[in-house]
């Protein structure tokens, strides 16, 4: 009975939902093994909620009631994010930038943590080396609207709290349940691990503010981390941790049709330093959901559904959702055709990024002394 | 042919040298089957050999050439050891420290690490909790003879360029090695591995004098941790690190005759700040040479070989060599038996607390402040 259900929703949500995706039950999968929460039963109380949850990109969480609960309220809580320094900022991070702003305009103190000791120990980058790029990663997201003034910046690598508590709680966990959350890794990413853990419930610690509902907003794919953080919070009860919320968004496709972005494949994302030029080759090459032919596009209609620049509107660029529904309904009726939808996507693109740029160059000399 | 010299020499070493001991073999299958070269090769060039190395308590090495080089030549070279504050300062560790004064004395820049860290991981002594320990035990080991003045005192949990080490070094290890090495530990245990390492190559970072020959002289059982630190110093060949050195001493066994001193026997040793009561119980209880009955004794003589009372003078308590050898020659002519040597003991080892405890008490302040 209840898998009729499920299966009647599925059905419903692709035939309706501007927001959908085809992937939707590969969700709906994680939601019923994993014991994630569906997001849908707190959105209705989310004030302003963000494009991001009215586009069911946010579908799932964990422990979110209390981060909520705060929001509604106006009590402290806190969000936090943060970037591995190896190299530009990349569309693959757009999301989670978007939710960190978010929180932090919500009323959360945000955090934004520069992994640079992920970036050696995951791609060998010495931490000297990838300072330049950290100065870089963080005059994005600052850019991108967060709020330096009210955040905290900062590198793993310096911030001895976080070394300390990766130390402390590696007593909190086993080899083999490293090896079942992370599969068998070199042991150096285990103990970058451990720093992740650290990271996660810094904000809780006394000098940054004490305990307080946090949220760590992140792609599905980073739920065994999330969880393996909220069993340490609970078994270290002398720091009287509140387990750290997560949200849990939809990952993207690459943009040229593989599963998933990335650097091995440039051509499935770009990053927001790129050339002009290359960025439009890559949507002009993009993989979308049009028809064999445009007789039958125009005939059947474009499907946004597994169409990647669809995709590019609706995580990023197009924030307005009578916007995105009136593209969403040229494409289903075959009015428009999918070149003159990659031109637009070029131009809504470029003028993001030449926004962007204009804003980051601004703010440059900021996060170089944020980090100094 | 070889075989037969060496069979020559365990015997006539069983036979003649009051240094000797009956597990001799056991050390010389260490020295054949692992690769440790034989101290006896550098002994004739070493000015003023201390008690440990004339009695061949000091019986392997490896790499310590440049560290000799150094001493003849009064060069720049450096001795690190340590303790874990996971209680008093006890017989086991007194070895190393007549070891780190020695090397002292010889010129040698002195490193001493409280493993604060490994107390915790290991033992799960939180670092607050082990931290008066730490100054009793610095205590002690300034009132054994190092000076403080002249060396650098320090807490792994304290010291930023040691767990920064422990994450950098990391990445030139695998878990398999950490697993042939240690066998299959707890995931903390290679985490503070790792921070040993850092501790044994710190004294060679430049802002500690950079790149210079360096001792640890440990017991045998160590060596797969100094080849680990070995091993890493020659891959990170950024630091241009000489690799480490290492002197390995004998161990001694458990006074009541068990096969070593072990916190969970404690009647297998006695610790500096141990009741005088307590501690000539177990030396009246300690297993000697001794022989079935006083008369068989005085006949045969007794075999201090496997006498632990003897081994308490051997490593620690007698010296001066001329009155260490008039013992061996009235015990093995059965001149004395075990119930009068036992008494010598007794006085002997009250007496060296009482005047250590004079001493500790006066430094008990410097202690405190060099660890704050």
């Amino acid at each position: 009975m209840k898998k009729m259900e499920e299966d009647d929703r599925n059905k419903e949500t692709r035939k309706l939902d501007p927001w959908g995706s085809m992937l939707i039950e590969d969700y709906k999968y994680l939601i019923d093994e994993f014991g994630i929460d569906d997001f849908n039963e707190l959105k209705s109380h989310y004030p302003n909620p963000n494009h991001l949850i009215r586009r069911n990109i946010i579908f799932g969480h964990r422990g979110f009631e209390p981060v909520l609960n705060a929001i509604i309220k106006k009590k402290k809580f806190n969000v936090l994010s943060g970037i591995k320094p190896s190299g530009p900022f990349h569309l693959g991070t757009l999301t989670t930038a978007w939710e960190i702003v978010d929180f932090q305009k919500q009323g959360g103190t945000a955090f934004y943590c520069i992994a640079d000791l992920e970036a050696y120990e995951d791609n060998g980058i010495p931490i000297d080396e990838s300072y330049e790029t950290a100065i870089d990663n963080v005059a994005d997201i600052l850019a991108l609207g967060l709020d330096y003034k009210k955040a905290c910046i900062y590198r793993q690598s310096k911030e001895e709290r976080v070394k300390d508590m990766a130390f402390e709680f590696s007593r909190g966990v086993t080899l083999n349940m490293l090896k079942a959350i992370y599969g068998v890794r070199e042991f150096g990413l285990y103990m970058t691990a451990m720093v992740q853990v650290g990271d996660i419930l810094l904000p809780q610690l006394e000098d940054y503010g004490g305990p307080a509902p946090t949220v760590i907003p992140v792609g599905v794919d980073q739920d065994p981390h999330i969880r393996l953080t909220r069993d340490i919070a609970r078994k270290f009860k002398k720091y009287n941790f509140i387990p750290p919320a997560a949200t849990y968004h939809k990952l993207m496709r690459g943009i040229d049709g593989s599963d998933k972005m990335s650097k091995r494949n440039p051509m499935s994302y770009f990053t927001l330093n790129e050339d002009p030029k290359s960025i439009k080759k890559k949507l002009m090459n993009a993989f979308t959901g049009g028809r064999n032919t445009a007789e039958e596009q125009r005939k059947l209609g474009g499907r946004p559904e597994i169409c990647n620049i669809y995709d590019l509107y609706k995580f990023h660029f197009i924030k307005d959702d009578d916007e995105l529904k009136k593209i969403y309904k040229e494409c289903t009726t075959g009015e428009v055709l999918c070149g003159f939808c990659k031109k637009r996507a070029v131009n809504i693109v470029l003028e993001f990024i030449e926004n962007h740029n204009k804003k980051k160059e601004k703010l440059i000399d900021a996060a170089r002394e944020i980090l100094e």
